[in-house]
């Protein structure tokens, strides 16, 4: 195999593929990317058995062939070597040497027969949308999610299609994030649950451009997703999902309009006197016209008062900061609202059309 | 005590003072900034016994007095205060009250009578130089100390000043660092051996402006730094600093002119085949007009030829990769001379002028 990149374009792709080679396994081959040039095209793939990147790279081939290289070194090697064009060249024992300019590695590859290729997807049902939307919906999702817990389905995001609106949904024991996004054209109905790692990885190498759009594809096991020259398949997690619907209710006893950068700031600052660990609640207390943030900790005292139009009655109430930090942080929108029934019952961070809902439990507290 | 800052100036000067808050103490009141408004101006001071800093604090006394307030986290709360008037005011418990818009803050504060001052420093010795040249000359020389070694001397510094010529020197048991500054004005001679923790600290609070000056002040167990509004007083390191002039040389078999950053680039790639901990040397092949850079390890192999102008004998021989990239990467030189004898002794790369020398010890290795 004899194959020419420019250093741009090899960069690039190595980055993408990269994103499913695990960090630590017992299979070696998994640690290496597959170069695939055997017909008129170059591929490079990697493969983690849950999650598989696949993307095509530009480039000249000069001799046909495959090979199985090292990711780490390999990706190390091409981010160092001059900005110049890269050869890469394999003898029969799958020695490759990487040539630019005057330098010259040798590394030792494997044979790509031993690769493990992406399962393949009928594309069956399927859904479209901008990169740029995508990669915002899992940002603004994700940290909900509970990426080391027991119960599998807390790790992945619900992908929920019906009427043409996909709904993504990630929550752990004590916080619910949901967006809907309005999709174009005639899409089928579905509903699976996607890995958080693969949702972490896959928004990282989608572009922020709102004109490239990405292909989803939906199978029983697996989801593909379709843009640019590259493809990542998943496994789904398999099982039912919580009942959602049934956590969420538009009853509300207070109503609160407030300026999301002066509340998310606000409790940002309260959230300096709380130690990790240390499960102090911090406590809001909403009267007519002001919304007061107050803590007190070992560490000090913090009183702060907000502006705020109120509907309904008054309430005091305790959260965890952080899980009102994350949800704030997401949100674009440059005053929210935000719905309340009573101090021990779920708070509703939404907006008018629903496109976005954050759920957030309170915490006890002594007053 | 009640003062009025702006966040900009109470930000930067706490930002200055925190360089010699130490991480761990059992002396709670060094994990304080002092804040002395006892007079007509406004201190922060810190100190941790070995470096203390001071400085001056524009804004306005509306009641004198002085506090000792934890650092960090009054450090915290004035990153996230709001961009406007900063109240701090106490009362006779010591407890702070610190306001900014509707936002406010207490914290216990303790006696500031318990607050170590800075020792008083007599100023009879002293230089002058820029800040600049300071900051560069600390970063172009700090990173060949042994700033954990049983050996007290290799932690610290070097600073000898003789016939108007600031010599700074650092040094590990392997290379040494070597830079020598031009002094304006009459300079008196001193020779004393400076804390790397120091320096390293320092350089992070000095501006990069070439304008504007530091003056620098010896006694026999102190060194005190002043710049801008602030003072930096350092313990000096006791006894007496290695004979630097026995170690080196300016005899030479062979001198190579090289391209700096050729050189560098080259020597960062075949780093990458050396794990640490691995102990394999880089190879360096010098012949009339080339030099080759190999290194071969479990990895895989590198080979990389340079253009050079040489003079002298041809010689092969083994380096640390680290160590020439830490020299080479704070040389603002286009092209660099390096000087070699054989190889079992010390390589200098050196300017003709000597504003500086980085002597490096070769490794050996099995051709």
């Amino acid at each position: 195999m004899k194959l020419i990149f420019t250093k741009s374009s090899l960069n690039k792709a190595v980055g993408i593929v990269m994103k499913a080679v695990p960090t630590r396994t017992t299979m070696s081959i998994l640690e290496c990317i597959l170069i695939d040039a055997s017909t008129n095209e170059i591929k490079f793939t990697a493969n983690d058995m849950e999650l598989g990147i696949e993307t095509i790279v530009e480039g000249e081939i000069i001799e046909k062939g495959k090979v199985a290289i090292d990711a780490k070194i390999f990706s190390e090697i091409v981010r160092k070597l001059p900005d110049n064009d890269i050869t890469i060249e394999t003898d029969d024992n799958y020695t490759s040497t990487i040539t630019c300019e005057k330098s010259k590695f040798n590394i030792a590859g494997k044979s790509g027969d031993d690769f493990s290729y992406l399962p393949v997807i009928i594309k069956e049902k399927s859904i479209s949308l901008s990169q740029f939307t995508l990669k915002e919906t899992i940002n603004q999702t994700i940290f909900c999610t509970s990426p080391n817990d027991n119960n599998k389905m807390m790790t992945g995001e619900l992908f929920e299609v019906k009427d043409n609106v996909l709904k993504v949904v990630g929550l752990d024991g004590h916080r619910i994030a949901i967006r809907n996004i309005n999709l174009s054209g005639n899409a089928d109905d579905v509903k699976v649950v996607v890995p958080g790692k693969t949702l972490n990885e896959i928004s990282k190498i989608l572009s922020s451009d709102a004109e490239s759009v990405v292909n989803i594809y939906f199978t029983n096991n697996h989801i593909l997703f379709e843009f640019d020259n590259t493809m990542v398949v998943s496994r789904l997690i398999e099982g039912e999902y919580f009942k959602i619907n049934q956590m969420l209710s538009s009853d509300y006893e207070t109503k609160v309009v407030i300026n999301k950068k002066e509340f998310l700031d606000s409790i940002d600052r309260a959230n300096l006197l709380i130690r990790e660990g240390d499960k102090k609640p911090i406590i809001i207390n909403i009267t007519d016209g002001s919304l007061e943030v107050k803590v007190q900790s070992a560490i000090g005292s913090l009183n702060e008062d907000i502006d705020i139009n109120k509907e309904g009655k008054d309430i005091m109430i305790g959260f965890n900061p952080k899980f009102l930090i994350d949800a704030l942080r997401v949100i674009d929108d440059e005053t929210v609202d935000i719905y309340l029934v009573n101090p021990k019952a779920p708070c509703f961070i939404r907006d008018k059309e629903e496109n976005y809902i954050y759920l957030i439990l309170p915490v006890n507290f002594s007053a």
